[in-house]
């Protein structure tokens, strides 16, 4: 943040009379900047008020960081002493915007004016006062076209002084004249808020992405073998088809030999077991290598170009760990931590421990070195065509690490979105998101209930954590297997799906047993069972069971509907049963509304009487409006707040309904728009 | 504020792994204290946590400006990594205070080592790093007694290891051992907060006071006649039987003549017209003279000194602005402000003027000598034993002006209250409050309904202003005669006054006319007919029907009750009556607590069925309790939280119970405490 070490002013102390306070949004006392992507609004209210009863004006200043001068916009009053303004980003990187408030002597004259003369009190005295201040501006002025366009006024209110005092009154009045004073007027009274506040814009994908996660040693088309960037290439077409645009690869490095885990997370491995990716690093390398039998890094680089082609994205893991066999361990032992008998620690939760995980020493001495190092694993992806980074566990790793990591690649790379995997309290993954990560995985895997969704996504959207805290909506994850999942059959992975992509405008699913409605976990834990962390998987994907053609159609509604790729503009509606939540999202010219009823029961029928906000959604509640599920293409004529709704989960437990206001009283839908 | 530049730390970058954010109560971002009398908790909250899974502590730091040292106050974890600690402030003037959050190693190890123990893990390397540490931290010590209990714990670990690891391990366990570790460990990682914060502590008075306001020159004990100061002293004996310790007078100065207002505000004056105290200056003198009818400076010291004698505090009006004749105007003609046609600018408020009245121009270009005059009044008349200020209209004058004086005399005398008598936008008063003032006019003059009252007193007692902003609620002022006492009658009097004096406990009233219950105003206004602002009153004290018994009574209620003492400890009750507002303060200890029930209808009877919060005030559901009415003596034995109350305002519109506890089954109710 760059600080002002005082109310910076061009007034003595005996005239710092506005007071600029209560800016918002400011996080933390403008210590985070908040975050856009391109093309959103920033909205800025600020309370502004001078002692007495002075009229005063205010605008909102930004640019963006590195830019000379200000961009000015004039506030509005909206009460209480609160302004307003707004500006758009339009472009990648920090920008800064601040408020200044200013005391506005013709103003006042102005409104006491009329004051007076509605109380039919004489105001010789005051239009007298208003041509002196006038006179002064315009020999102060030095913007030629401004200067005229007062004399002209300043010469008329003279004129008619002399003959019709009350037409000079009225001419005094003239509100081009108030604009004009107010803009050309020597700011001598000025006072700007002691903040420059900082807003971080990104990429739009930081704001709407579909994200598809897949092992690529899992793609090989012959049951049992390895698979390799290449199978993965021949995916491309379907991948995309579906409607994702980010294809997220657990780590793609060689793994460790040392303590290798077998099937299920065994701590006896078999003769194939191909070690959990995450334990990173062998004798053929670390972070910036590629596992031998995924291919080479020509092999990953052409992936990355070949996927661009469909709109795919390729993001990679950055697990900033190592297996016991890890280059590093030799080359920087003073990274890591060694243990009185000699042995190095490795990574552990008590009781838990992962031998074939050992952990940085981010207390070394030598962390400068560190930091290096691993802000040039970064680096190299990104040469090598990758600009998004799923950050494995961050909140193990010192918060000041990330908050320079991120920003020093950011100078260089703004288009560059980290993605902070912290399932963590909630206030270390608030913190995550403040130091910079673009988007940030959410509790909504374990939150189902209709009073859980609520609370949870009005944290989110309505307080101000929505200002820095990008969620992404995972159903699932390698690690995670939820217990809805596990028992709720096809119905429960339908409604998973639809509230991830629906609610958030970012969400994720870790495809192939997404696909398939894999629902077989560890015996009482959310752990999948044969996770492909420790095997190779194998997935037919040309089941008949599985959700492909629906998660296309999905995917498809969410880029057919602006208002469903923002996550903050969402609304909850009353249903009369707690078994269904209804929401929507409507854009801010209302060309499109989205309003979504999900039953949360994947096993029996519910309905309810629905009660929908007409007056927010912009329908005229005497007439009759369209509701098109765009999931199940049924049409319905609805009239009125209140409406009844049916799901089956055995037939869709959801409707996406795109709501369609009436424009001519014929009955043709086409005229509903 | 004392700022740091950077979050203060003994670790390098890579060791700051600790984050102190979100502590409350902070004001703006620390840039305003928040205020306490002597004797007051401060309670500081603050989000502490680091990456990982490392134990860590927290401590609430806090001195005296100017001590150099600090003292440490362990936080407690309350649960979502929010910590908790408090002190007393003691002496005062300024104090500081922050938060300093650190890495725990042998508090981690401890937590491990229990885990592993409980999962049946082997835990010799965890004994040995155990020990390892306690060596290294010996070594540091140099504390005589600390390091010596640190050696026993580890010779006696040591020992133990050699023979039977389990209990080397159980030992390594202890409690003490903890604290011991914690306290003289090489804080290598400790993160402090990065601002200082400050609170600012007042006398009791500014806390608990009961205000009575009079004009002095309506005190003569002959009809007609202008009372002086030694009128006055022949009243404070009944004043102080009555309860009240601020006696608080209009201004005492010399009263301008020209444009002098006659009775009722009427631009034309009689030849008697004494004037409005407010137009203060003549030829006799200006803010620091006394009016030469009211006696001399001799004179009011004498005052001042007797009042003490009777727990009586005099407090002066604070009114920075002259009428025509003041002595300023030919002194300091460029702190004024002149028309175009050389005369000078009255006070105005289009369309209302007050040609009585001059305003400072504090834009002047000499506004450092305005300034120093202005504080030099205060000054003044704190060598004459006034040490309470009635500040005027201090809304009207520059927010930078206040913030200066008042620091400028609390770090001189650091027991002077400023009450800012500033009638206008809530945030304007806020932000008053916030630069210094002590305590602060309210808008509970004008909240009658349970609605509003509820809403107005929970916004100042539940937020963050209750930090910075003291209430005092006044009944009456002479420029306010609420509508609700115009109409009500004596109901209505009593009504406000157990609201005013039990809700806050800062008050005060308007005296003479309120002991008499006056509502007669102008009409359709709410000004008092024939105000004492424009002509000299004389008042009955002997009327029958005067409430000075029932004033001297509520006085005598809030001094022996500690809890009434303090606004802040306020809740609300449920009751089925709009009618009836319920309300209690109890104190910490639960040793005092009072119960309220006031009918907020002067006319009916009302009732109604109240919910008492059993719980919360440490009352046994089970066990009957005494309800004693200290306003009308009544005793009534409740059970359960819901009772019945009802109130006839013709008897007495309200009740103050006593809630006493059982302590014994015996039904004498001297067992209640």
């Amino acid at each position: 943040m760059v600080k002002l070490t005082a109310q910076k002013t061009s007034s003595p102390e005996g005239g710092k009379r506005v007071v600029v306070e209560n800016v918002e949004p400011e996080i933390d006392c403008g210590r985070f900047p908040i975050k856009r992507a391109v093309g959103e609004k920033v909205v800025v209210y600020a309370d502004v008020f001078c002692d007495s009863h002075d009229a005063i004006s205010a605008r909102l200043l930004y640019r963006r960081d590195g830019e000379s001068g200000w961009h000015h916009v004039k506030m509005q009053n909206v009460g209480n002493d609160r302004w307003k303004g707004e500006f758009i980003v339009e472009a990648l990187g920090k920008h800064i915007y601040t408020v200044e408030g200013n005391v506005e002597p013709f103003l006042t004259l102005q409104r006491d004016l009329k004051r007076k003369l509605d109380a039919g009190h004489h105001v010789e005295a005051d239009i007298q006062a208003g041509i002196q201040l006038m006179t002064k501006t315009v020999s102060e002025c030095k913007q030629r076209e401004a200067k005229n366009k007062l004399e002209e006024h300043l010469q008329k209110i003279e004129n008619l002084n002399q003959t019709d005092p009350k037409k000079a009154a009225s001419a005094a009045l003239s509100l081009e004249l108030a604009e004009l004073m107010e803009a050309v007027s020597k700011k001598s009274l000025l006072v700007t808020y002691n903040k420059m506040l900082e807003v971080v814009v990104d990429r739009g994908r930081a704001l709407f992405s579909a994200w598809y996660e897949l092992f690529p040693r899992s793609c090989s088309i012959t049951r049992g073998e390895h698979g390799t960037f290449k199978d993965l290439e021949r995916m491309l077409p379907e991948l995309s088809k579906m409607g994702f645009d980010v294809l997220y690869l657990p780590p793609i490095h060689p793994i460790g030999e040392t303590n290798r885990r077998g099937r299920n997370n065994s701590p006896i491995r078999e003769d194939d077991s191909p070690g959990s990716p995450w334990a990173i690093g062998s004798k053929e390398g670390g972070h910036k290598s590629v596992h031998p039998k995924l291919g080479t890094l020509e092999d990953l680089e052409r992936l990355v170009g070949k996927a661009k082609n469909y709109n795919l994205e390729i993001a990679l893991d950055l697990a900033f760990q190592c297996s016991p066999d890890h280059p590093y361990i030799k080359e920087h032992p003073e990274w890591f931590r060694w243990l009185p008998d000699g042995t190095i620690h490795h990574a552990e939760n008590p009781p838990k421990k992962y031998e074939d995980v050992v952990p940085f020493n981010f207390e070394t001495e030598n962390w400068q070195a560190l930091w290096e190092e691993l802000r040039s694993i970064v680096v190299f992806w990104i040469r090598s065509g990758v600009k998004i980074f799923r950050v494995d566990n961050p909140h193990t790793k010192p918060f000041s690490l990330w908050e320079w990591l991120i920003s020093e690649v950011k100078r260089d790379y703004p288009d560059v979105i980290f993605l902070s995997e912290a399932f963590t309290r909630p206030k270390v993954m608030y913190r995550l998101a403040k130091l910079g990560f673009t988007q940030s995985y959410t509790y909504f895997t374990w939150r189902n209930s209709k009073r859980e969704l609520t609370d949870y996504l009005n944290e989110l959207t309505k307080t101000e954590i929505k200002e820095y805290f990008r969620p992404i909506f995972w159903t699932n994850t390698p690690d995670i297997l939820p217990e809805y999942l596990q028992h709720g059959g096809r119905a429960a992975f339908i409604i998973r799906l639809v509230l991830a992509a629906t609610l958030s405008s970012n969400y994720g699913i870790y495809g192939p047993p997404y696909e398939f409605c894999v629902g077989e976990s560890l015996p009482g834990r959310e752990e999948y069972l044969n996770s492909e962390k420790y095997e190779i998987r194998h997935w037919d994907s040309d089941s008949p069971d599985g959700l492909r053609p629906l998660i296309a159609r999905i995917n498809r509604i969410r880029r057919e509907n602006p208002t469903l790729q923002t996550t903050n503009n969402l609304s909850f509606y009353e249903i009369n049963n707690d078994n269904i939540l209804c929401y929507g999202k409507t854009s801010e010219d209302r060309s499109n509304t989205i309003m979504v009823a999900v039953s949360l029961d994947p096993f029996q029928s519910q309905s309810g009487l629905l009660k929908l906000p007409l007056n927010e959604l912009g329908v005229d509640p005497a007439k009759p409006y369209l509701m098109h599920d765009l999931l199940g293409d049924g049409k319905y004529i609805w009239q009125g707040e209140a409406n009844h709704v049916e799901l089956n989960p055995h037939i869709m437990p959801a409707q996406i309904f795109r709501v369609r206001r009436m424009v001519r009283r014929e009955s043709d839908f086409d005229y509903f728009m």
